[in-house]
């Protein structure tokens, strides 16, 4: 039997690393790396346990697929995230080449759409994939953090 | 004898470090972060010794001054940069919410300004200090390029 891998299945891996994230207390945001329905490459938010701006999760994801691959392109390559990606991420993208991104959720206030960043010409985009579930894990950081306050 | 340390004294430092991309095959861009007149961090561009598009001198900066200063933010901190930042890279500064940045030469290709990204709005921005010392380095590097194709 032959194991049906969709962007489901991968997306699904990427809210597995934005769950890790959130036990760390970070904003639970997760990615995977994946070529030729291989994950490459599985990251998430670590801003806050590393103290640094750069560590979200796109990024860090992206040094380990070329790390993995020993090339700084990532043609071929689709990038799973669970939001959609900010304009440092979707510039590291830009360099990145990679033939597919697929994110979940929108990021109406700080995604790159709005924010006006260009991904590469050859980069395909999809969203909506686990929208719910991505939100869900997002409401749920952001709720715990008000009570805190 | 109190030091004058100005924009040009730390631009010099910044072109330094992109004399040291140029000896290892880089393209030739270095960055430094200043507090209060001292450095904090020093990089270059890294990304084909570390076969990483994310390794920018500008995020390899960042990630050392959040590092040394033990925080996310880089407030009260100035960076110089020798070529105007990509998407990628004003997208990390303005994460930051760095206060100024200067930078030497305009990059009219994929620079920020061109590519339509935005920086926080608490950043100051000042270019054109030592442009051309700048520029003479990244022409030497393109044109040795050139001649080994």
């Amino acid at each position: 039997m032959k194991l049906e891998y969709d962007s489901k299945y991968f997306m699904n891996k990427a809210i597995e690393e934005a769950q890790l994230a959130l036990s760390k207390g970070e904003v639970p945001i997760g990615a995977v790396v994946v070529i030729e329905n291989q994950i490459i490459a599985r990251a998430h938010n670590l801003t806050e346990t590393l103290n640094d701006v750069t560590a979200h999760a796109e990024i860090l994801a992206i040094t380990a697929a070329e790390n993995y691959l020993g090339g700084k392109f990532l043609n071929g390559c689709s990038m799973y995230v669970t939001l959609e990606p900010c304009q440092m991420c979707a510039g590291a993208l830009y360099w990145s080449r990679i033939s597919n991104l697929f994110y979940a959720a929108k990021d109406l206030k700080r995604g790159f759409t709005i924010m006006g960043s260009t991904l590469h010409p050859k980069t395909k985009v999809n969203s909506g994939v686990l929208e719910n579930e991505s939100k869900e894990l997002l409401e749920k950081f952001f709720i715990a953090r008000r009570n805190l306050n």
